[in-house]
């Protein structure tokens, strides 16, 4: 199997296991004991997050709470900050920001939307004149996972932050930790991040905050994680994270070059005009999405499957809908909405695996083409 | 290492690890994932979705919901169902309610406490006391954490119904669930219950909930486990808790009564008048609390740990405090309260070990005492 869905989860990383597998027998105590076990365990579980943290921010400036996922960052984000007046984002967000503005509205605070490019970044202009005197909140993705766009997000930051210095600005890194370049500046409240993307375990996140900044608790209890957290820290999915990361950041830029090669190999040896591209050619080098206009892209996926590539069609945590609201936020017709496939890449991914995909791709639009007619 | 806190966390369990691990290799997909391989993953999250409540619970008449530990199933029942004019729970309660309900004064529900017995059990009669036509939600745990006291969560609920039928009923079971005989019967709405307690994983919890109950989403996103706690599935910490527990169910009234019998054992074992019983006799068999009144349980705690013997001083969750506050509930003094240990067990403690952590304590009480006169 050819597998090409890394967006919507990757292999766990079987180094990274083997490393933390401590924490499954000797290690397995709680990390609140106080006796030697528990404060060990508790200590591995801070140099986790200060390595983690360390990668795109200063320890001295940020903080990093581990959460169950990234959608429960995204999720304690808005809902610690949003709380009057307004709160902005884009149509080219994650579920998890999208609902959670959905919900701000039987919460009192007014929810508003600003419009995507055709590649899904964010119209920079039309979100600035959304943020007012009362916009609490402001929250835009730093990768677009249904594109890999890259929204510039230190700048829009800091445009935020001159037009209202006292809106929160988080940003959902979910589709950029571990990928692509990131170092937080101070304009930068809040950023999300997940583990199970870069070839950790599902069931571990993280949410980083700038120092100081005075998040609310999202689970009340124990008072694990600064308060900001409560219960029984997640330590294996916490390891398992630290060591699946510090293999991606140790080769980022090598894969990202590699791996933006692969994305336009690809590109170029599908049959044009079976295909449209509807990723930018600057965006993630782990992202590359095309259509295959007019035809069925979850049809087109079980029939890749059955031929051995798995492949995505948008979304994988918003399948339920028949198109991808994001990718109709840029502008595409029925036609190239239906078509929708995305092939995402992990380092792991090979030229060979690339020239092989191309041809299955060709292959089954050709074939479902005749079928149809 | 003698490991007598299994009631705040146990040693995962590796055969259950074993059968758990294709979700970590072949069956790492995405369960949103349309194509077979995803598709399969999510029937078996399904699978044990209606294993593990089957387990507790007609799933005719119950459905269950994965979340990331205890503290959030607890915490997604409160600021669900407690919405409105007051609500009820008692003393003995784990932080991840107590501090919730603290948290319910600032959304506008009146927290009402009621009074716990000695042993830590509700007590029934003030509980239903402060149960009224505004009460929307009542919380009574299963298992005291701190001294295995056992609530008779059934007669309880029916009693609060007959008082107020729409206040909705929860229960904690997070130190019940596969180690004592549980029976959800319809009068119970709600029931919360954690992994890592009965050999699987930090980071998987689950909440139960009587079909057709109107549950409020917890976490926003992608609609997974039925639009309230959406988030991608963490697909191998389901697959473990399943395992886990499916060994804990097969043995667990052998494992009860032979865990009864060490518990009395090593009560008989400790020493006269060194030790005060803060257990009752009645409750679950897996948790003996004692106090070696006028000591300090935390340095006892270290002592014993250099002995070869991992041991509690009271709920790990909370170990910031001085004094247990549910100890405290329970109407014991300051130097009973000081001296407090908690010894928990798992299907895996040996008679031999009993023995041996019997010989440490008192030893460890014998010689702190000479020390401090």
């Amino acid at each position: 199997m050819i597998y090409l869905d890394n967006a919507a989860t990757t292999c766990p990383n079987a180094r990274a296991g083997l490393r933390a597998a401590s924490f499954l027998t000797e290690n397995f105590y709680n990390p609140s004991a106080r006796y030697h076990g528990g404060v060990c365990v508790a200590r591995e579980t801070d140099a986790a997050r200060n390595e983690l943290l360390g990668f795109v921010a200063d320890p001295e400036k940020f903080d990093l709470i581990f959460t169950s996922c990234g959608t429960e960052s995204d999720n304690q984000a808005v809902f610690s900050c949003a709380k009057r007046g307004n709160a902005v984002t884009d149509a080219g967000e994650h579920a998890a920001i999208r609902s959670a503005f959905s919900e701000l509205k039987n919460r009192g605070v007014e929810p508003r939307i600003a419009p995507v490019n055709s590649d899904g970044s964010v119209n920079t202009e039309a979100l600035l004149h959304l943020v007012d005197e009362k916009t609490s909140f402001v929250s835009v993705m730093h990768v677009n996972n249904e594109t890999g766009a890259v929204n510039d997000i230190r700048t829009l930051a800091r445009l935020v932050k001159a037009k209202n210095p006292r809106a929160v600005f988080h940003s959902d890194g979910v589709q950029a930790y571990g990928r692509i370049p990131v170092r937080l500046t101070e304009e930068i409240d809040l950023y999300s991040v997940s583990a199970h993307k870069i070839g950790a375990l599902k069931g571990t996140g993280a949410l980083m905050k700038r120092k100081k900044f005075p998040l609310s608790p999202f689970l009340y209890g124990g008072g694990q994680e600064g308060n900001l957290r409560s219960g029984t820290e997640n330590t294996y999915g916490i390891a398992y994270f630290r060591y699946a990361a510090e293999e991606k950041f140790a080769s980022l830029s090598a894969d990202g070059a590699r791996l933006s090669g692969y994305r336009e190999m690809l590109w170029e040896l599908l049959e044009k005009p079976l295909f449209a591209r509807l990723s930018p050619e600057n965006g993630s080098p782990y992202i590359l999405t095309v259509s295959a206009v007019g035809l069925r892209g979850e049809v087109l996926q079980r029939k890749l499957w059955d031929a051995g590539l798995a492949i995505g069609t948008g979304s994988a945590c918003n399948s339920k809908k028949p198109h991808s609201p994001v990718l109709e936020a840029c502008g595409w017709d029925g036609k190239t909405l239906d078509g929708a496939l995305r092939a995402s890449f992990s380092p792991e991914t090979t030229e060979e695996e690339i020239v092989r995909a191309a041809e299955l791709m060709n292959a089954a639009v050709r074939e479902m083409k005749e079928v149809t007619g």
